[in-house]
């Protein structure tokens, strides 16, 4: 039995060592990978960033468990830690996680470190996102630590996003995360019962007004673009801020409530096969760039980098210089 | 007079104008940067990063009097903003800061919102970084907001990277930052007149101690490897944790000294010419990557691109397959 028939079969160490497979680039992964393909586009994405010391794990296996009871559909969660490239954490993370929602067969984790460049992990990520969705898992909720630009860049893999709060995290936390609560398609403010839930809540409000000004959504290169509003109504979308006590499993169903809201809304408005065009076509996009490095480095024309790098380190050219001479030396 | 001719002269307005030509990827600004880029390998880069909350602005607005002071050098300061693509929030940082430091005419001052992709952001920062290098500016602060991988590859580019922490920011930031700390060169608990300053330290002198077990440093491709002790005696500097109140100037003079250091450190076991040409090869493998997909993207090769776009999009092919496709057909 092929690994591709036993992950079809429901063998969770096939999809496993498949995941690996990904991770590790080998070409046999990226077969089985093509062939779980066809079976993608079924599962809806939520991606889930924010900072440390929100609560984002316990929230996210709260909301694994709850969209598992109410759909029982199989859920899968991705958790991404692209700040550290160095530690073994991940391992031990999944390790937890395990503990918490273990037994239930309906419900896969995978717990992704960067091993490279930050490309190099959204790109794995992608990858691993698709296979779930080809393996037949319907929610695949994707968790990143962290809430810089490269979660969000991550979390664009996602068809709804979900950002995280906590109370007390500082107030200029709130103005600098500007930038991602524009990215929000759903805001949760856990740990509610610390004293400031309130005051944080009125504060993402505030942020989404001045947000929603200039509604904006990413184009294949990754840039910003003004929405058109005849081409998603993008703007008719609210998204609601939800006080949670993940700990105490408080306020879990209305998070879920809104994911299913977020989902109807996709569905009904075209945006969800938008989302999914965006995601793909900037997926062939990086593997496009990728390859065409990997090719250029292993022809010929290579073999003067050496020593265009020399002059670069001599300061005789530029960068942008000896690029531009590698270039035509290979015409 | 040209451009160049100003900025040599020293003219500010003119380099103002000729980082924004780079911003904007103008010709012209490449032009005036290649002719630049034989100057530049003189200034020494300082990398600085933490979490939003530590004050890390004012700290870096300290830092860039006393080197000021000190070394009666000129000094700029590049603070780059990835979490915020959206916001005009640089602008209004700028005049902040330039309120501070205003007056001195030896002290420069350059704010970067990220525009696009994240990769478009390093890329620019690092020419920008050169083109100060290059008008002759001996001491370069690259302050990044956020503390995620992103903003360790902008810190890649850097000689001597400090990393600011704050007592008080939860237990779990220290153990996520595992991976950041191991880029640093020099460690700072700022605000250190707030209760948890001494813990705050101890963490780190922690964290430092598990991540000196195995020393790494980054290949030109963005990847982590271990250190070749021969190579560069990595081990032997040991990173210093130091306090600071730079609201009250407090612990300023011991950060400068600790940069001075690590500065005569590697110019005497050959560290800094790694570093340096480390980040150049990296630069040079970035600017191909772009602009081979460029030339591809230009090429009539693309015109098929569209059409195995809508496959994918069809779940017909996988977007490795029509990668893989487009490749073959263009040969």
């Amino acid at each position: 039995m092929s690994l591709l028939d036993r992950i079809l079969a429901g063998d969770r160490l096939a999809l496993a060592r498949l995941l690996t497979q990904i991770e590790n680039e080998s070409p046999a992964g990226f077969e089985a990978l093509s062939g779980l393909f066809p079976r993608t586009g079924q599962a809806h994405m939520v991606g889930i960033t924010g900072a440390p010391g929100t609560g984002k794990s316990t929230l996210v296996n709260r909301l694994a468990l709850e969209l598992r009871t109410r759909t029982q559909a199989r859920v899968a969660i991705v958790a991404v830690d692209p700040s550290s490239p160095f530690t073994g954490g991940a391992i031990l993370g999944d390790r937890i996680r395990m503990r918490d929602l273990t037994g239930d067969p309906g419900i896969f984790i995978r717990s992704m470190a960067s091993r490279g460049a930050l490309g190099g992990l959204a790109r794995t990520t992608a990858a691993v996102v698709d296979a779930l969705d080809g393996a037949g898992y319907s929610w695949i909720l994707i968790e990143t630590v962290g809430a810089g630009q490269a979660e969000v860049e991550i979390a664009r893999t996602a068809h709804t996003t979900l950002v995280i709060e906590a109370p007390g995290m500082g107030d200029d936390v709130q103005a600098i995360k500007a930038g991602i609560l524009e990215a929000a398609d759903v805001l949760v403010v856990n740990k509610a019962d610390l004293p400031g839930a309130d005051n944080a809540v009125r504060a993402l409000q505030s942020s989404l007004e001045l947000a929603s000004a200039v509604p904006r959504v990413w184009d294949h290169h990754g840039r910003l673009e003004p929405v058109d509003a005849t081409q998603e109504a993008r703007v008719a979308w609210v998204p609601p801020v939800l006080k949670t006590v993940a700990a105490l499993g408080e306020g879990i169903h209305e998070v879920v409530d809104a994911i299913l809201n977020h989902r109807t809304y996709l569905e009904t408005t075209g945006g969800r096969a938008r989302r999914d065009r965006d995601r793909l076509s900037h997926e062939v996009h990086a593997l496009l760039s990728d390859r065409l490095l990997a090719e250029f480095l292993d022809s010929h024309a290579s073999a003067d980098l050496g020593a265009a790098l020399e002059k670069v380190f001599a300061r005789q050219a530029s960068p942008r210089q000896v690029v531009e001479s590698l270039l035509a030396a290979r015409r």
